[in-house]
């Protein structure tokens, strides 16, 4: 008899494999409240490790953190009018508090453009004063008619740029420089996600944004999830809340922002690019646990073995973790550390002791070889590295193997149905956007023949990348 | 004529003094939504370094981050008797979201105990799974009717640690880890503010807790602060959420509780206890920036010299900033640092360089003398530990001078116009801590005459600290 697979296999329904996953590795569960999720330890050293990232890469970018309130009054967010519009339908709003009935109602923040436009009006006064660069690592709330963990759930982790500056050019070339090199750089060599960098056409631009810059990845089952989004706000909200500063030549002029943001939906990006029907597979240069060392048994020598091995691992910098709960049995350890997508594996047994190695498991390709526990702290940075990599190469293979050039709308739907479709944006055009949109596929985004973000929707050479997506 | 001062003096107005350093220092602003604040860059980057100081203490002592919802639902909150009565009066309630009423209104998080008791009534199941041991970043919203920023907002940001045990004394022991090691080290050793670790009498304790443990901090007022807590909880949540275990033996046991936080409030009190008629002084170890190397003038020279000056003192792993925004008179630049009471300026001039000396200025003892710029590299991490010592040597004999001996409850309340009072607290009492809280004096905590904490309210020997408290 076959054993019964830890998970439903991908092939099989790919969205219950991925609500198994969450499950089975212990990422998150649902919250009592509909659309919430509880994002567990392992799930949450996840996020963390993101966050560490990102954040370090924000700050070079030269952007200061900083904490907006969770409550906004109502009226703030009818002063950009396509603002309100956008995000009316999905507002939570207190009514009541310190036991009585509010005057007026707040929301609970669903993005902080509004609030944090109120401040930056106060606080620009001067050229000298920009550019002004602010980031926030905060909660948001957008109800959520359709939830699903990670990738839509009514409250959701995420970190917020916002960004006033003298000049359009300015603006401009900030938000392409957090497209490109703070949110295509790190999910590309931190999450080893083959992502594509385009623009949204005008039909999928945030609300109250005059360009979004998008980083779009294909899934596991051909889909596509959008990881993050770099906005050029124009003059929008600065007009809307007078954000206005003094030239060097006297003159009072409108700032240009930005604003970009990522989540814990990045999360379920990860999960749905590395995934196989044995559970996650974590890039080693995000992984919170590169490795583990497990002792089969609970063998004296074995456990002091398994604690040096450790020791020495955590000394040439691997994020290392020991695994001496060997009053559980060994196979449903192994099975669990192979769920949660931990890059490698270190098993040691009382046999292992006499030879001097270890059995070096690789989540990543697969496989397990003897090794000597002499050289391991040299071996396994390469090995890491290696599987970084691969991971890597694996994402930009399905990429490429699912995208399918196309000429005409009926084939762009009907590549859609398994992957991406490529067609000449003039072959397209908003009209066609419009028909695709009937049938769930989406333009996910922009691009030039070379690869380049093109300046505008009708560049000449200008690609669309279609597909369904999440 | 005398020089305005940039602050309305201490002893003139100390809560004005308060509240003009964070304007001036540019630390927060209030919100718009009352009682909220808005954490400005400056401001927040002293938060952030306090989450890595915590975070890392926090994970020492074992336990993991994890995130539970912003909102609950109603009902949890009325399952521990004690727990909602402490709470109703505080709540913010959302009763519309995605546009139309809830049928089950939900309330913005006060604490986590209740859903966090609801998760790890499912995911605790064996002995084998205590302790459980987890953290929590978060913002939390308690209606404010007096709201002062940092000190009391509807809405503060905070880590609240939950754990569950096998046993009584593992409970008891780890709230007594986490109330020493983490938070008494982070705040005398890093905070260099010399806190009282005691216990709470019944009247304060936490809503839902058999034991409350304390830190109180002295102001420079003398009244009292309360910098954070760790609390033995006991049984009762887990009888009310019905968290149980299977034992070593086989029977289902009730698990022991614990819960602690410290939030943003502590900013407040790193304020109140370093801050002079000058502004702020930042203790070095907490400092997001430990030294700034300004240059006087925009020479040339005198840029490159302290560019310069930045990337050696970077090297030397001190945590710098340079400012070369001569476009800004030197003299207003030098009062902003001070305000913001970064430790040391290093200020150079065209003048200087020609000696090969700068002007160290220190922040927390005061005064400027020259120093060579060869050196400086090596002089500099001296300098900062002796400030830090400094600080904290001056917290402490504040709290030693202002703190009476008394015998009556008159003395007591007399004492507390102006300080602390020690009494013992066989002459307090219950009766005595209503008599004083009816004049706004309130029992801050027990300590046992040899500065221990007391294992119960009548231990003999323990002592009551009386005083008035932000």
């Amino acid at each position: 008899m076959a054993k019964a697979p830890v998970l439903t296999p991908q092939a099989d329904d790919f969205p219950r494999w991925y609500q198994d996953l969450i499950n089975k590795a212990e990422l998150a569960d649902n919250g009592p409240v509909r659309g919430t999720m509880v994002i567990r330890p392992y799930g949450y050293g996840l996020w963390e490790r993101m966050q560490q990232e990102m954040d370090a890469r924000i700050k070079d970018a030269g952007a200061q953190n900083a904490y907006f309130p969770l409550f906004i009054p109502q009226s703030y967010l009818t002063k950009e009018a396509e603002h309100v519009e956008g995000f009316a339908p999905e507002l939570a709003v207190v009514t009541h508090a310190g036991g009585k009935d509010l005057e007026e109602p707040v929301v609970v923040r669903p993005t902080s453009e509004t609030i944090i436009n109120e401040y930056f009006s106060k606080w620009v006064q001067s050229y000298r004063d920009l550019p002004l660069l602010v980031n926030q690592w905060a909660n948001v709330v957008r109800w959520e008619m359709r939830p699903r963990v990670f990738l839509r759930t009514t409250e959701f982790l995420w970190q917020e740029g916002h960004t006033a500056h003298a000049s359009y050019e300015d603006a401009r070339d900030y938000a392409a420089r957090i497209h490109r090199e703070v949110y295509g750089d790190f999910m590309t060599n931190v999450l080893a996600i083959d992502v594509v960098l385009g623009r949204k056409t005008a039909k999928e631009r945030f609300a109250g944004a005059i360009n979004t810059l998008t980083l779009e990845a294909m899934m596991g089952d051909g889909k596509a999830l959008q990881m993050g989004t770099s906005h050029e706000l124009g003059q929008n909200f600065a007009r809307a809340f007078e954000t206005q500063y003094l030239s060097k030549d006297g003159r009072q002029e409108l700032v240009w922002q930005t604003s970009w943001g990522v989540s814990t939906r990045m999360v379920g990006g990860l999960i749905m690019s590395h995934g196989d029907d044995n559970g996650l597979r974590v890039p080693p240069r995000l992984a919170p646990i590169q490795a583990v060392v497990l002792a089969i048994k609970g063998d004296d020598a074995v456990i002091a073995k398994v604690r040096e091995i450790g020791d020495q691992l955590k000394a040439a910098g691997v994020r290392v973790q020991v695994d001496d709960r060997t009053d559980t049995p060994f196979g449903r350890r192994a099975v669990d550390w192979e769920l949660k997508g931990v890059p490698v594996r270190i098993e040691v047994g009382p046999r292992d002791l006499e030879n001097g190695t270890a059995m070096l498991a690789r989540r990543i390709p697969g496989g397990k070889e003897p090794v000597a526990l002499d050289g391991l702290a040299a071996v396994l940075p390469k090995v890491l590295e290696e599987d970084q990599a691969l991971l890597l190469r694996q994402s930009r293979e399905r990429r490429e193997a699912r995208t399918t050039d196309v000429a005409t709308i009926d084939e762009a739907a009907e590549a859609a149905q398994t992957g991406w479709a490529r067609i000449p944006w003039a072959k397209l055009g908003p009209e066609g956007e419009a028909r695709l949109a009937e049938q769930s596929v989406t333009v996910r985004c922009l691009v030039s023949e070379d690869g380049s973000v093109p300046q505008a929707d009708d560049a000449p050479g200008t690609v669309a990348l279609v597909s369904r997506a999440y």
